[in-house]
C-alpha cells in the first residue's frame, strides 16, 4: 500500500504536522496523480475545526486538487501517465441513482464520498490533497487543459464549479443582469464567469477595497453593502443573485434587490436557517434558491469554458508550514483570492 | 353618476346589508358590465374582517366578475353591448412601467388598483363585484368564452389565474410531476388546469375527504398529508409543489418532496415569514418560491385554456342573503368549491 507524505491535524485547533497516509493500491479503474498544488477552501477549516461536529481525526483535508498522471490502472481509458489531472469535491458515487446516470452525482441519493473528511464505500477515511499523490477512480477525475495553470486551475475544482453550476443553470448571458454578493474566494472567480458568459455583472461587497481588482476581472459595476442607498437604488434590478457570503443576512432587504423572475441563490451556508417574508417572493415572483458545486461533467465542461477564457483563481502560493498560518488569515478575509497549498513541499 | 345595488359590510365581522353604491360615468375607454355572478374568494374575508388593517368601510368586496356588456365608451374597440366579459383582481396600473409593458400588471411598480377595497388612481374607494354592475376600463376587462358558463367563469379570474400563472411559469406539461397542496377553492382549480397540460397531477391534502372529487376532476394520485408515510415514500419526487394552503408549514419536510431542480411555489400568504434550513434547498438545487395572480393577457390565455379543456370552478350559488352564513362555510371549509353569489339577487 502506498505510503505518501500529507499535512494532518490531530484534532480540532491543532496544528498541521508533517504526516504519512496511505493510499490503496490502484485498481483497475484507478488514476494514480502527483499533487502540484491543492486550493485551501474555506470549507478545509470548518472541518478540521470540527464546526460540524464530523470529523475525524487526524485529518487531512484538501478538495481542490490539481497535478500531474503518475499511474493509471489497466481499465483506464481517458487518462495516462503525464496528463494533467484534477480531483475536486468527489471521488465516489453510488453511479446508478437517476442523479448519478444524469451526471449530479452531488445529489447521489446515497451521498457522494467527498474527497476529504469523508468515508468511502471500503469504509476508509477519506484524506485529501494536503498531500503528495492520491488515487481517485477515473470516473472522477478531471482534465486540465493545457491553458490553465495548475495553481491558477485547483481552486476552480471547487470554488470555480460552485459558480459555474448556478451561472448556468440560471441562464447567466447576454441581457441578463447578475450580482455576486462577496468579492473573495468564490466571487472573484464567479465574477469572471459571469462576465465571460456574456452577462452584466455587478459585485456587491461590504466595502470598496478590492473594487479595482472587480473592474479588472470583468465586473461592469462594484458596489459597497455598507451604502445603504443601494437598496433604493437598485431595487429589483437584477436577474440573478449569487450569494457567496456564509452569514445570515436580511434576505428581506437584499430579495428586494431581484427583478421580475429573479433568482437569489445561496452558496454560503449560514449558521441559521432562512428567515423571508411571504410578501418578499410575491412580489416580482421571485425565488430563493440554493446551489451545491456540481457533476463530474459539468465540472469538466467549466474547465474547458476557463481556459477558453483565461479564467483562474488568483492564488498566494504557500509551502506545507504556513498552512496554520492561511487559515487564520482566511479566517479574517486576509487574502487575494486563494490560499493554494505547493505539495512539493510536503 | 350611475347607482347600482350592492351588498356592504359596515365593519370588521358586520353583517352584509343592502346598499347603494355609486359607478363613475363611463368614459372613453370604459365597459360597463352588468354582473351576473361574483365569486366569493378568501381573501374577501380578510378584506371583510380587516385582517391586513387596511380596509375602509363601507365595504364592498368581490374580484372574481362575470357578466355582460352593457355598455361601452367611444373608444372602445374590444368589446360591444351584449358581449359576455369578466373582471378579475386588477383594474388599473400604471401602463408605463417595465411590469406593465410587459403584461404584468400585478407587479405594477406604482401597484395596481385592486377591485375592491382599494383606492384608485382618482382617489375613489374601489367597490367590487358584490353590486350589479360596474364600470371598468378595457384594458383590464377579460372576454369570457362562450363555451364557459358564466358561474363557473366567474372564480377563474382569480383563482383561475393563480394557479395557471405558476403552472406555465414553471413550465406544468408532459413528463413533469406536479403536486397540488390543498383541494379547495383554488386546489380544484391546480387540478384540473395542470392535468389539461398534461402533468402528472398529485393532490397533497388533509384527509382523502374529497378523493373522489380530485381523481374526477384529472388528479393522478391523491395523498393524505396526514399519513407520514408520504415524506419518505414521496420524498424527492415532484418538479413543481404549488402551496394553496395560507398556513405555516414545516417546510423542510415538505420541501424534501421535491426532485432536482424542483420549485415549491407559495400561493397561499401565511401569518408568519416562511423558515427554511439552507441544506434543504442545497439538496436537489430546490428553489422556493411564491406567485401573484397574473397578468391580464396571461388571464385571457387562461379563460381560452379553460374553454378548450372544459375547466371551470365547481360552484354553490347563493343569493345575496347569504354572504355571511357563506362566509362562515368557508371559513370552515366546508364549500365544494366555491361560493358564487348570483348578482340579480342584490
Amino acid at each position: 500500500m502506498p505510503t505518501v507524505r500529507a499535512r494532518a491535524t490531530a484534532g480540532p485547533h491543532q496544528p498541521f504536522e508533517p504526516a504519512t497516509i496511505d493510499r490503496r493500491e490502484p485498481g483497475p479503474r484507478d488514476v494514480v496523480i502527483d499533487i502540484a498544488y491543492a486550493g485551501i477552501c474555506h470549507s478545509d477549516i470548518h472541518h478540521a475545526h470540527n464546526d460540524y461536529g464530523k470529523t475525524r481525526f487526524p485529518l487531512v483535508p484538501g478538495h481542490e486538487i490539481a497535478g500531474t498522471v503518475a499511474g493509471v490502472g489497466a481499465d483506464v481509458t481517458a487518462f495516462a501517465v503525464g496528463d494533467r489531472a484534477g480531483v475536486g469535491c468527489m471521488i465516489e458515487s453510488c453511479g446508478r441513482c437517476d442523479h448519478c446516470r444524469a451526471g449530479r452525482q452531488q445529489f447521489c441519493v446515497e451521498g457522494y464520498t467527498p474527497t476529504a473528511a469523508g468515508v468511502d464505500r471500503a469504509g476508509r477515511i477519506t484524506q485529501g490533497g494536503y498531500s503528495r499523490s492520491i488515487v481517485v477512480d477515473e470516473t472522477f477525475v478531471l482534465r486540465i487543459p493545457d491553458a490553465l495553470p495548475l495553481r491558477n486551475a485547483a481552486p476552480l475544482l471547487c470554488a470555480g464549479i460552485t459558480l459555474y453550476s448556478p451561472l448556468r443553470h440560471w441562464q447567466a448571458g447576454p441581457g441578463k443582469r447578475i450580482a455576486l454578493l462577496g468579492f473573495g474566494g468564490l466571487g472573484h472567480i464567479g465574477v469572471q464567469l459571469s462576465s465571460a458568459l456574456g452577462a452584466h455583472t455587478t459585485v456587491l461587497d461590504l466595502s470598496l477595497d478590492k473594487r479595482d481588482d472587480g473592474l479588472r476581472l470583468g465586473a461592469d459595476d462594484y458596489v459597497a453593502t455598507t451604502n445603504d442607498s443601494l437598496f433604493t437604488d437598485l431595487a429589483s434590478s437584477f436577474d440573478l443573485i449569487l450569494c457567496t457570503v456564509p452569514v445570515n443576512l436580511d434576505l428581506d432587504r437584499y430579495l428586494g434587490l431581484l427583478a421580475a423572475n429573479g433568482t437569489w441563490v445561496n452558496i454560503g451556508v449560514p449558521e441559521k436557517p432562512f428567515t423571508i417574508s411571504p410578501f418578499t417572493l410575491l412580489r416580482n415572483r421571485r425565488s430563493m434558491a440554493a446551489s451545491l458545486i456540481g457533476g463530474v461533467t459539468e465540472t469538466q465542461e467549466m474547465l474547458d469554458f476557463c481556459a477558453e477564457h483565461g479564467i483562474g483563481a488568483e492564488v498566494e502560493v504557500i509551502d506545507g508550514d504556513r498552512i496554520d498560518e492561511a487559515y487564520e488569515r482566511v479566517l479574517r478575509g486576509d487574502v487575494r483570492y486563494r490560499f493554494v497549498l505547493d505539495a512539493t513541499t510536503l
